[in-house]
C-alpha cells in the first residue's frame, strides 16, 4: 500500500516564485496527512504556456533554484514534480541552452533515477506540436536525445527505482503526451513496462480543458493501463494559461486508474485540491460510484470552463469591472449574464448605443436585460457623431498637391454601417471603459469570427472574446442554461432568445420586419465548423461532393433536409458556399489577426490553435470540375 | 560539365496552380537554353508558410497532382523541386496524414532515388522550430522516420544517382535547414558525403530575408563546402509569405559555391530570375568579382526588403491605395515617403488631424511633406468630436438599476489622450480609407511596439505595420536614406528629422517647448533590443548586473557614457528599468495581440517570431537581491 497525495494545484504561468510557494503548502499538508508520496503536475514550477520566456537564461536559473528548494524539502516524503531541466553543457537545435520538459523524483533530499539514465530526471518522450502546443520549439525530446546518443529510444525509457518503507518500487514516469501515444511510433508505457516491470505509472500533465477530452482520456488511459496491468496516477493542474491569442482553462480532473483500468479516484474539475489516497499496488481497488466522471461535452461543463476562464483571466490582468455594449441581441445578453455572474452587478456596466436604425424593440430589451441583472446601465446615442463624421469625411476637400485639384469622398451605405460600429466601440465603449476603470468586452461568436462578420475597431474590439469559441447554437444553449440553471430565473428575456439576430446597422436589418444577419446559423454554423473544426479541415471540394451525394447534412451535422429548403438550385448553393469560403480565407483572416484573445473550449479555437496566413483564396482542381458539372447539369 | 538553371521564382503561398504555371514557364526557358538540370526552391509548388492549410486533404491532393505534372514534363531535363510529399498509408504524430517536406528529383518522366531510400524523394532532416518556423507541426522529419524504421538517421542520408549525358552523377539533396547543421547532432552534408561520395550538393530553400542572414549563410555554407570539397548550388525563392501576425520577404540570392567554398554565382536579391550556368564538377571555377554579395545589413538592403514586402503585400490583398495619418512627425513621414515610392503620389492620401494640442509647427511640416511628395492631402480636425465625446461620456447618467442611484464618469486627462488617438484612427482614418477604397497604415516603430506606447484602436491600428520592425534610430536612418538615395531630394523636411518625437496629445507634449515622448530612444532602443532581440533574451537581472559592472552601454550597444547622463542615481535607473519591463511584459503584450501584421526584417520581429503569453510580470531572485544591494549602497 502506498499513501499518495495528488496535488492538483493552480499553476500561475511564468511565476516560479508563486508556484513554489503553493507547492510548499501542499507538501506540508501531505506530510501532515502522513503521505509517502506527493505528485505535482507537469511544469508545476514555471508553468507551461510561456511563449518565448524560455529564452531568458535568468528565468531558467530561477526555475532551477526553486526546483532545488523543492528537492531539499523531500526529506521524508517522495516529491514528484514537473519542471524545466537544463543541461548547461549542451544546446538545443536552435543553439540555445539545452532544455528538457522533465519529471523530477525527489526523495530524502536527493534526486533519483540516474542509475539507469543519463540524467537524474525523466524527459518527455512525445512532444505535441499540434493544436496550441509548441513543445518542439522549446524542449529537447527524449527522441532527439536518443538520436544524439545513438541509442534506441526504448532503451532510454527506464523506470525509476525508489525505496519507500523498505519496499522497492519501480515507477514509470510519463509526461502528458507520453500517455497519448496512439499515433506515435514510440509507445512509452509499453517500453517502460518491458524495462521494468513497473509497479506504478505516474502521468504528470498540464492539459487544457477541451470539450470531450476527458472522456477520450479516460478511454485511452484505461485501455493502456489494462494492457500493462499496472495502476496509473494522472495529475493535472488547474488555472489558466494562454498563448497570447488564445486562453486555455485547465480543469484538473486528476484521476487514479487501477490495474483493470477502472477509475478509482476522480478529482473535481476546475478546482484546486489535494487528494490523499491509499493505493494498493498489488490488490485490486473497487471502483466506487462517486468517482464517475461527468460527460465533459455538456453545456454545464462548457459554462464552467467559460466562467472559470473569464474569472481567472480578469484576475490575471487585474480587471475588476467590465463595460458591455448591450444591443438587445443574444450575444451581448449572454455576455452580460456571464460577466454579472462572475463580477457581480455593481461591476458590470451595460451601455446601449442607439442610432436611427435601432428599433425600440431592442432598446427596450437591452434595458430589460440590465434590469433583470440589476447591473449598471446607461444610454449613449451615436447618431450625432455618426452624422458629423459622414459630413466631415464627405465634405473635406481632398487636394491633389501636384495639380491643385480638389475632390470629395463619397460615403457609401456600407461605409456608414462600419462608421456606426466603430463609433460604438472605439469612441464610446473604449472611452467609457477607461473612465470606469474597466475593460470592454468583445461579444462576437465563433460564426462571426469565422467569416469576419464584424467591424475592426468596432464590435470586434475588446479585451477578451469570451464567447468566440462558441457557435451561435451554443450561444442559445448557454442563454437557456444561464436562465434555467445559473440564475434560475429569466434574466435573459425570452424575447431576446426569440429575436432574429441582426446588427441593426441599416433599415435593411430591421428586427421588427424579421430581417437580420446574412449568416443562416442553423446551416452556416455547421458549414463553418467543417471548414475549421474538423480534424482534417474541409474545403469547398468536400462540401460540394457531399452536396452532390446528398449526404451534406449528415456529414456536417446540421438538420436533415435543411439545405434543400435554403437553396433551390446548385447555383444558389455554390454562390453561398464560395462567398463564405472567400471571407473565411480572406478578409476574416485579416480581422482575426487583430482580434482580441479568444477563450478556448472547443477542439479548435481561433488564434494559436488555428494558425493561418493571410493568403489568397484557393479552390481545388476537383472543386472546379465538380462545380462546372453541377452548374451544367442544372441548366 | 553540367548545365544547370537556378530557378529563383516568386512563390505564391497556397496557390499550387499559379506556382506550377510559373515553374512550367521556367522549365520551358531552361529547355530552350539547353540546360540539363533545373533547380527550384523548397516547397515551390504549395509555398511554405501556410498555417494549418496543411490540414486540408483536398489541398494536399492538388499539390500531389501538380507535382505529378512537373514530373511528367521532365522528359529531357532533370527537374529538382520542393513539394509536400504524402504517405497516405501512414500518419503524423497528430494522427493526420503523413506529410514530408520533400525534395523531388525527376528525370525522363520519372522520380529518382528510391533504389537506396524508402521513397522516391528526399526528406528534410533538420526542421527548424525557432523564430517564425513551425516545421514539426506539419512535417515528419527524416529524424522521426529513422526512429520509426529503427535505423540510424545517417544510414538514410543517401545521395541520389542520376545519369545525365552518359555520366553518372551522385547528388546530395539538402532542404534549407539541412545546411545549417551547426547546432544539431546530425550533420546531413557530412553523412551524405560519407554515403557517396557526392558530386554535387543541392540545397533547395525557402529562406526569408533577415538582416545579416546572407552574410552568415555564405560563411557557413562556404565552410561546409570546403570540408566536403564538393560544389553546392543553393536555390531560394522570392516573393512574400506570412504567418498572419508577421510578414516575411524572400530575397532569393541563390548562390553557387565551388568546391573551395568560393561564390561563383550570386543571383540578384528580391528579384525573380532564371540563372543558367555551366558548372564544372571536377575542375575549379574562378571566382568573378561581380559575384560578391552585398552586405545585407545596410540600410539600402533593409529599404529594399521593406519596399518589396510592402508592395507585394499590397498586391496580395488587392490594395492599390493607402491613407496615412500625417502628424508632422518622423514615423508618419517615413511611412508616407515609403508608400508614395511604391504606389505613386496619386494613390497616397495624407490626412492631418489636428486637435488643440497640435502645434502649428507640426501642422505646417505635415503639409510641407505632402507638398514635397506631391500626394493627396486633407485636413480633418478632431477637436469637436473629442469635446463632444468628453461631454457625452461625462454627462450620461450611469444608473444603478438595483438602487436607482445615478453617477457620472470622470474623464481624466489620460483618458482624453486616448480619446484623441482613437478618434483619429477609428473614426477618421478607417472611415476615410473605406471611402477612398484604401487601407490605412500603422506607422508605429519597434520601440513603441515594445512597450505599447500607442493606443489600441488608435495609432496602433492599420492594415499593416510596415515600420514596426525598425527601432527609432533605424527610422531616422531610413528617413535620410529616402531623401538622399531614393528621392535624391529632401522630401522629408529636415525639420521633421530634427524635431523632438512627440505624440502631441496634451500641452505636456509640446514640441515647440522641446517636450516629447517618455521613451529616450538613444538608450531605450538598445534596452528594448536586449529584452527582445538578443538570441538569449535579456531581463532586468542582466541589465542591472551590467549597470553595476559599468558595462551596460557596451553590452547593449548604445553610446558610451550615455546612461550616467540620463540617470544620476541607481534609484532613477531602476525606476526606469522596471517601468519599461512591466510595460513590455504587461500591457504591451495585450496591445500586440491586437496589433496589425508586422513586416519583418530583423532577427526577431513581433508576432510569430516573438511568441508570448499575456502573463504577469516577473522579476528574478537575483534581480531582487541586486536591486536591494544597489539601493542600499546608494543611501
Amino acid at each position: 500500500m502506498l499513501k499518495i497525495a495528488l496535488a492538483q494545484i493552480e499553476i500561475i504561468p511564468g511565476r516560479p516564485d508563486l508556484n513554489t510557494k503553493t507547492m510548499f503548502a501542499q507538501i506540508e499538508q501531505a506530510r501532515q496527512q502522513q503521505m509517502q508520496m506527493i505528485i505535482f503536475p507537469e511544469m508545476s514550477i514555471p508553468g507551461y504556456f510561456l511563449g518565448d520566456t524560455w529564452e531568458q537564461i535568468t528565468f531558467l536559473k530561477d526555475c532551477e533554484e526553486y526546483g532545488q528548494q523543492i528537492i531539499e524539502s523531500s526529506t521524508d516524503i517522495c516529491i514528484i514534480f514537473g519542471n524545466i531541466a537544463m543541461d548547461w553543457t549542451k544546446v538545443n537545435d536552435d543553439g540555445r541552452i539545452r532544455k528538457y520538459n522533465a519529471c523530477f523524483i525527489a526523495y530524502q533530499g536527493k534526486l533519483l533515477g540516474n542509475d539507469n539514465f543519463p540524467y537524474p530526471f525523466r524527459i518527455k518522450t512525445l512532444q505535441p506540436n499540434y493544436r496550441e502546443f509548441d513543445d518542439e520549439r522549446h524542449f529537447y525530446s527524449l527522441r532527439k536525445l536518443a538520436i544524439e546518443l545513438e541509442l534506441n529510444v526504448n532503451q532510454l525509457l527506464q523506470p525509476v527505482t525508489i525505496n519507500i518503507a523498505n519496499k522497492q518500487l519501480k515507477l514509470g514516469c510519463l509526461l502528458c503526451e507520453d500517455g497519448w501515444s496512439d499515433d506515435y511510433a514510440v509507445k512509452p508505457i509499453i517500453a517502460l513496462q518491458q524495462n521494468g516491470p513497473v509497479d506504478l505509472f505516474v502521468n504528470i500533465s498540464s492539459s487544457p480543458y477541451t470539450i470531450g477530452k476527458n472522456n477520450k482520456r479516460n478511454r485511452i488511459f484505461s485501455a493502456q493501463v489494462t494492457k500493462v496491468n499496472t495502476p496509473l496516477v494522472y495529475v493535472n493542474n488547474t488555472g489558466i494559461q494562454n498563448n497570447g491569442k488564445t486562453i486555455y482553462t485547465f480543469d484538473g480532473c486528476s484521476t487514479v486508474y487501477n490495474r483493470k483500468g477502472e477509475i478509482i479516484e476522480y478529482c473535481p474539475g476546475f478546482s484546486s485540491s489535494l487528494t490523499c489516497i491509499d493505493l494498493h499496488l498489488t490488490t485490486d481497488h473497487v471502483k466506487s460510484s462517486s468517482t464517475t466522471p461527468n460527460d465533459d461535452r455538456n453545456i454545464s461543463t462548457i459554462y464552467q470552463s467559460l466562467a472559470y476562464g473569464t474569472k481567472y483571466f480578469l484576475d490575471s490582468i487585474g480587471l475588476k469591472k467590465v463595460v458591455i455594449g448591450a444591443s438587445g441581441g443574444i450575444d451581448s445578453a449572454v455576455s452580460a449574464a456571464l460577466y454579472t455572474q462572475i463580477l457581480g452587478p455593481d461591476n458590470v456596466l451595460l451601455v446601449n448605443m442607439p442610432s436611427i436604425y435601432n428599433s425600440k424593440t431592442t432598446q427596450n430589451l437591452s434595458a430589460k436585460l440590465a434590469q433583470n441583472l440589476g447591473c449598471l446601465y446607461t444610454i449613449m446615442p451615436i447618431q450625432e457623431v455618426v452624422d458629423y463624421t459622414i459630413q466631415q469625411l464627405g465634405n473635406a476637400p481632398i487636394v491633389d498637391l501636384k495639380s491643385g485639384k480638389e475632390q470629395q469622398l463619397k460615403i457609401s451605405p456600407f461605409v456608414i454601417e462600419n462608421i456606426q460600429a466603430r463609433d460604438r466601440s472605439s469612441r464610446i465603449l473604449a472611452g467609457v471603459a477607461a473612465a470606469f476603470g474597466a475593460g470592454f468586452t468583445c461579444n462576437a461568436n465563433k460564426s462571426e469570427m469565422t467569416v469576419g462578420y464584424s467591424t475592426l475597431y468596432g464590435d470586434q474590439g475588446g479585451f477578451l472574446a469570451a464567447l468566440s469559441d462558441l457557435w451561435k447554437y451554443q450561444i442559445y444553449e448557454l442563454a437557456i442554461f444561464l436562465n434555467t440553471t445559473i440564475y434560475k430565473k429569466e434574466v435573459i428575456p425570452q424575447e431576446i432568445i426569440n429575436l432574429v439576430p441582426s446588427a441593426e446597422l441599416s433599415f435593411e436589418q430591421s428586427v421588427d420586419e424579421g430581417k437580420g444577419d446574412p449568416i443562416i446559423y442553423p446551416y452556416h454554423d455547421y458549414l463553418f465548423k467543417a471548414f475549421m473544426e474538423h480534424w482534417n479541415r474541409r474545403t469547398p471540394e468536400d462540401i460540394l461532393l457531399w452536396y452532390e451525394q446528398g449526404v451534406l447534412e449528415e456529414k456536417i451535422g446540421c438538420q436533415p433536409g435543411l439545405v434543400a429548403t435554403l437553396f433551390s438550385t446548385p447555383d444558389e448553393f455554390i454562390t453561398d458556399l464560395e462567398k463564405w469560403w472567400k471571407l473565411y480565407t480572406g478578409m476574416a483572416v485579416a480581422k482575426r489577426i487583430q482580434a482580441p484573445p479568444v477563450l478556448a473550449v472547443s477542439r479548435r479555437a481561433y488564434g494559436f490553435d488555428h494558425r493561418e496566413a493571410q493568403n489568397r483564396t484557393y479552390f481545388t482542381i476537383n472543386y472546379q470540375k465538380l462545380r462546372e458539372k453541377l452548374l451544367l447539369k442544372a441548366k
